[in-house]
């Protein structure tokens, strides 16, 4: 209790509080549709620019923090989330509708991120360290020494998600990234779930002081519309963005940074409908227990993943019907879910309402409070499909489309005419993948996750996975923002050319001080 | 003397060529600005449609082939160069105005860099294979089998560099690597070699044939203006672009690449001014040598390399007007130079011209035919330099500035206040290195390579080499467009999840059939 009375909803500068603006805004109830205390304060565009000096001169500094110290640093602030204690998961609760067992589950992974990541900079292998020795006899011109790595690439803005209040919010995968990076961050949190973003900020705030860090690598703005937001993107001090949310939204903040004096890279991780193929040798097989995947995949946080899997293709044969009518009575008797806003229930009841002519649907018909809604199931022909755009379309929620196919080349038709993807799962005996591998070559074009028998929602933490894809389910389809692999997202390469070893960063230096495995004239080293 | 003979003028579109369209247009001779023959002819929308539909087409397969297949592809483009012998030389001569020894040179360079990437596949560790075992009896959910590897991003649209006939134009490092990714390549020709450009295309087409390759994989369209090169970048299915010119020309193609209902990446290598700090403890030891070096460096290749010392900053010091003095008698002996172009010759006179009113200039006076033009040295004073932002514009061609600065204050300041540049050049004592670490932390947030004692331009060809840096003078200062890095630039990851071994590439398969470096449950493994 005692955490929860200190939120004053003023936005963190640096070490300093924002001030009590005129324009506040506060979070809501979804249980209730009411309004919860206390009241947030809008950043002014003065505290903005302070925070983002501030972040610009501590910019070097951190940049030339070792990786054991930013290790230190990155277990502090998981240390401290979890020293929040219940005051965290009863605000994330308060806030969003969603069970407290769900934030037991996201905050263990927003806080085994910030070890992932501690963990991957204390052994520092990351940075690629490459080194080419100097031949000065080498003709006709004598050859450098030439050693390059990847370096913090400057102050970075973070927009928090909706969805995930913790991993993918203040202390989310984005910001644990661009700290191990050795990047400043400043965090633009989402207005509804500013409580959980003021404890999380209040974490990461003492872990800078405790850990003797610049006052400018950490800030978190507070805004009640998108004036801020923009505006952080605008600043030429940022260097790059991390954003989780719709594709109106991140289409947004890519313009801006596309449109800036210096453009900058921005990391979107947008909208997918995430295809899942089931063909017949999969119903076949055990077509209940597909259901039963489908429609906890479908509802699993009132649908509110990105990852959700929003169209299912399904070539015709002997168990469709079965399979169908089986899911229609799953959602049927589904309980209503609460979504996060008015705003994603509005969106979603709209969608629900307008989805296309030529589906049909079943929906469950509970009664609803405050932000619920009923789940609902559609149904259509692979060649509706293919004539309507707008059946392509995500809804945010717990929805999707079951779609019958006749023929190989409609199923192929679906996938070749299909945007950018999160991820597509296909479920088929091993015999029917490899018959289908035209399927998986086109897939492999558009997502960033190929899933074989499994469905997309549940993103593993760790090395190999990627949470990219072509856009626009992500802006940039060459990185990932979940798994280590996100650490690259806010670096950039510098070479040192004939450098003394003296003036070297260790990571570079003859001997190997920090013992990474580096390339060294073109072969794997550890010395 | 036969392949000259050869010329057709005609663009590559697969296999085919190119029809005789009513816009034409020549090559220079810069020696005598007289045309040259024979005609070339723009490439239509049609004929553009074309190519870019057949690289859709052979996306998929070209992305399939084996490191080792792409590895005999790469070599025999090589081979085929090699073997347009003098023919290639001469032609590339008689359109630049630059030496045949240059172009031994470069030829060797071009090579080097298919042989380079040829290597690098055949190897193949440069996928970043990552593989994360499962453990189904993880809580409170099972873990999947997660592993993930770079593929291709798709078709490549390539823009030739005036200044690179062979190295950074149709079979340049840009085409070497896109192709060593896995993608598809077509080239927008430079209209000022446009000869040199059908020569290797030839080499290139056929080493498509002779290796049994899609016809897609490879296209070269000419064109006497911006709209073929704009519709290329706008063209849904190209996927990246490499672009290596002029900042207005980079920024362009950029704007037009995010503007896309898809936005696609620009790597686009522009303009730099690779500022070079000489301090006075280098003067002491040699200043003689250093201004022999700094004039070599302004004057190479015309002063036409995007590394070239376009300013230089020097401390006040007992030896500094003695350099100056040597430097002014050196530039003012200089021979005329020939430039690459009409355009260039004017930009260079007009920048040359209008260099600010407080700077001293001196020039050789030598008589010029064609395209030649006087080498420029140019001096001034921090504070100047300072007050006068068209100091910091990069003026194409043999020129450079010297500036003097009377505190370190004003040697920060000049740092600070730059823009992204592709080099900076520190000459020192390791002392001094030492005690101006402060101007190498910024410096470093700038650029893509710091060089110390030594000149910008001579750029290595290996996996350490980072020819980057901060816009403007790259679009993406995340990569590098020389050496291996490159790669990365055509890729995107792709992780398979809950595969069976049989539908996995090779390169992700247990057992490591390629004997690639991986990373395995977090470690390094070769197994």
């Amino acid at each position: 209790m005692r955490k929860r009375m200190n939120l004053i909803g003023k936005s963190f500068i640096g070490f300093s509080r924002g001030s009590e603006t005129e324009k506040t805004f506060t979070a809501f109830n979804p249980e209730t549709g009411e309004a919860v205390e206390p009241s947030f304060y809008s950043a002014t565009i003065e505290e903005l620019n302070s925070a983002v000096e501030l972040a610009q001169r501590s910019r070097i500094a951190y940049g030339r923090v070792s990786g054991k110290e930013k290790a230190k640093f990155l277990r502090q602030i998981a240390d401290n989330i979890e020293a929040l204690g219940d005051d965290l998961i009863q605000r994330a609760t308060l806030e969003t509708g969603l069970p407290n067992a769900r934030f037991e589950g996201e905050r263990g992974r927003t806080c085994w991120q910030f070890r992932m990541f501690a963990d991957l900079v204390e052994k520092g292998h990351w940075v690629d360290a490459r080194i080419d020795h100097a031949e000065p006899e080498r003709k006709p011109l004598p050859k450098p020494d030439t050693r390059s790595m990847f370096r913090p690439v400057g102050p970075i803005a973070v927009f928090c998600a909706s969805n995930f209040p913790l991993a993918y919010s203040v202390g989310g995968g984005d910001t644990a990234s661009a700290f191990a990076a050795g990047c400043p961050v400043i965090v633009n949190a989402h207005n509804a779930h500013p409580g959980t973003a003021e404890l999380v900020g209040h974490a990461i705030s003492q872990a800078v002081r405790s850990c003797g860090l610049p006052e400018g690598v950490f800030s978190l703005l507070f805004s009640s519309n998108y004036e801020i937001g923009q505006n952080l993107v605008k600043h030429p001090a940022i260097k790059a963005v991390g954003f989780t949310g719709s594709q109106k939204g991140g289409r947004a903040l890519m313009d801006i940074a596309a449109a800036r004096d210096e453009p900058i890279p921005v990391y979107a991780e947008m909208s997918s409908i995430n295809p899942t193929f089931i063909l017949p040798s999969a119903l076949e097989k055990d077509y209940v227990s597909v259901a039963k995947g489908l429609y906890s995949s479908v509802t699993l946080g009132a649908g509110q993943f990105c990852t959700k899997p929003g169209i299912v293709v399904l070539p015709d044969s002997e168990h469709l019907q079965k399979f169908a009518e089986f899911m229609k009575e799953l959602m049927q008797e589904s309980d209503a879910s609460q979504l996060l806003t008015s705003g994603i229930r509005d969106a979603y009841e709209m969608g629900v309402e307008n989805r296309g002519e030529n589906t049909a649907s079943a929906s469950s018909e509970k009664e609803t409070e405050g932000f619920g809604v009923n789940p609902s199931l559609f149904q259509t022909n692979a060649s509706y499909f293919l004539q309507d755009e707008t059946m392509s379309e995500e809804i945010f929620g717990p929805t999707t489309v079951l779609i019958k196919s006749d023929t190989a080349a409609e199923l192929l038709e679906i996938a070749t005419n299909m945007e950018g993807q999160l991820t597509a799962s296909v479920f088929c005996s091993e015999e029917d993948l490899y018959e289908y591998g035209f399927l998986i070559d086109v897939l492999e074009t558009k997502v960033g996750r190929l899933i074989y028998n499994g469905f997309s929602t549940g993103v593993e933490v760790n090395d190999s996975i990627v949470h990219g894809g072509v856009y626009p389910a992500t802006s940039d389809s060459r990185t990932s923002s979940v798994g280590t692999r996100a650490i690259e997202r806010f670096s950039r390469l510098v070479c040192y050319q004939n450098f003394p070893q003296e003036s070297l960063p260790d990571e570079l230096k003859d001997g190997n001080p920090l013992g990474l495995r580096r390339v060294v004239d073109g072969e794997a080293a550890e010395n």
